[in-house]
């Protein structure tokens, strides 16, 4: 077992003039500060990021003025920092390590506008022009036919996840929208608007796992992590069209490892790259049937002061998603929740959390990484 | 503890119209079918590689048919694929896999001629020119200067590098070369001229790491991973600059491990990146006193044949260094010599070998990544 006993990170944003080096240190700093832990104590480092040069963890203490340790940089996609995390609750809870950092972060504004450009010859379906929102777009249609779920259901999660992030400080926006601003921003891919796309955006985070006998050096309030599943998509057989077969499958196992299921989840941090996805995510996680995602936006359910908050930070829809800093971001907010330090957006206490990141695209349009994490008090 | 049951490469060479996927996933069937084993019981791979499109990993899993597994993609500069290794056996050994793919890819003769390009801003020291010949040629300078080695031992480790390439049909270049011709090939950073720099290439490695318990089902000849260490450059203490620091600290933490010392060693796979790196590796390694580097070459000391034969494979020099491939290809060549497979360029009764691969430029010139494995009989 590990616990993660400090978390911190950056406010996410449009930072031309940073670099990952700097924006992942100083996410460093405040999770060790939130610890209580000097950087010496730290015995390795699992960092996540897409794309950037190599060694970019390495890179990344040298400027909080460690060096020495082992360091493993961690590629998925949009989950590369969720399997930094896997691989150093591994490492930790095999007894190999007692005290680590997890650290995501991403420079995306310098060099990316729009699509994540994808180099030709990578993927076939990408040069045929399916790409990410193409993909949920996709998705969306179909839940529409199959289950009648309007385009109006899922404009209302971007509604519900900018209100949220306008609570949070470290949102990357903190302004609500309307429904009608929303469904009449410039169409993508129907039936995905402009405003239910996730923004490009640079951002870090980091947490500070330790081996359970270690965490009450440093705080009277560990977060435990009770399961950390990370798995790949595989190539669908008659799963359908509306459902993505890996969160489903990750989902399970993390209930089954951590002894729970949906019910007891008090906030879930998802993964809303676009409206979509987060209303199928709702599903495939149990939080509801299969078809009913749409009424659960409806009856508010998944919004603060609801059944199950979802993406109490905004999400990434709202509080952004710069690639690499994203898994890490999503366990930091749960870590605030279940210390019960987030202000207006707190869940009131919420004891059971669980975080969704996917990652890529794999075979059958699947996700390429899929990763869920349990926390509790 | 693990086994290394299986393992396989793709000859390295230049081939512009393969990509990472492919000569991955030829690499993963060769190792498969070393272990006699099926790719679906394979229970998750870790996959090295340096700046490729997201996801490698899982797309050369798409070609040899196996999805819906964890698959790690790791990114250590030229250590990539020893640090999925190292996480690997982590995994395996902790008890959490029985059967995993380590998987080393890289394509790099579509995009690079000469230096490998580093984005400015990423590091003042390449900035300014110390470019990773550079950096070497300083240490060879100061090698020089401390212990009167000179330019011929140098060039004398390409020869016998080409020597031993030129017995292994998996080697980029199988050609033997004069000490004249090295000498004599264009200067690139004194004392090392072109043909002491290991060339760009393509290439792919896999082994398959199972349990103690599972390997005996698959091979009477199981090699066992003795000691797995990986860590970092750290910032320098007055060691000296021809020596690498992280280099000891690690063969010494490895030997501790796996309780034995240099003198115990049959074969060793080093990280000959330039010749001086192979030089000073041997010293610091502990196979002779440090400042005999040069003497140890003269007497044919780590020649097929001499004492503690070194890069039997060719090396980086000779068999090439398609970077995220490297450090899986030097754990394959060792399964092979262990197990007596290796043909005309055979260590004898070979029963322990080490592996030596860096990765990268840190904090005072020192690797980013140093990773030391010891593999057994």
């Amino acid at each position: 077992m590990a616990a993660i006993v400090g978390a911190g990170m950056i406010r996410f944003g449009k930072f031309p003039d940073r670099y990952i080096e700097d924006m992942g240190a100083e996410a460093c700093l405040n999770a060790l500060e939130h610890a209580g832990m000097g950087h010496k104590e730290i015995q390795a480092a699992f960092v996540g990021n897409v794309g950037q040069p190599p060694n970019a963890g390495q890179r990344i203490l040298d400027e909080i003025g460690l060096s020495g340790i082992p360091t493993f940089n961690h590629e998925n996609a949009c989950g590369s920092s969720s399997a930094a995390f896997r691989d150093a609750f591994v490492a930790v809870s095999s007894g190999l390590f007692d005290r680590v950092l997890v650290v995501g972060a991403e420079h995306m504004s310098r060099r990316i506008k729009g699509l994540i450009p994808i180099e030709d010859g990578t993927n076939i379906q990408f040069d045929m022009g399916l790409v990410m929102p193409s993909v949920f777009a996709l998705m969306g249609m179909r839940h529409m036919a199959e289950y009648g779920t309007t385009r109006e259901q899922f404009a209302r999660i971007s509604v519900k996840n900018h209100r949220h992030g306008a609570l949070n400080p470290y949102a990357q926006y903190q302004k609500e929208l309307t429904l009608e601003e929303v469904l009449q921003s410039p169409m993508i891919a129907d039936p995905i608007t402009l405003l239910q796309c996730t923004p490009i955006g640079d951002g870090a985070s980091a947490v500070v796992l330790t081996s359970d006998r270690e965490a009450g050096r440093y705080t009277t309030k560990p977060v435990y992590v009770r399961a950390s599943v990370f798995t790949a998509g595989r190539y669908k057989k008659g799963t359908g069209a509306a459902t993505i077969e890996s969160c489903v499958r990750a989902a399970r196992q993390a209930y089954e490892t951590a002894g729970i299921g949906p019910d007891d989840l008090d906030v879930i941090e998802l993964h809303d790259c676009f409206t979509v996805h987060e209303l199928i995510a709702t599903e495939d996680l149990g939080l509801c049937p299969k078809g009913e995602g749409g009424r659960l936006v409806d009856e508010g359910a998944t919004a603060l002061g609801g059944r199950i908050p979802v993406n109490p930070s905004g999400g990434l829809l709202s509080k952004g998603h710069p690639l690499g800093a994203t898994g890490v971001a999503q366990i930091v907010e749960l870590v605030w929740q279940l210390r019960g330090e987030c202000g207006k957006r707190q869940v009131p206490g919420a004891r059971v959390a669980l975080a969704h990141n996917g990652g890529g695209i794999g075979p059958g349009l699947e996700p390429a990484a899929m990763s869920i994490t349990i926390l509790s008090r």
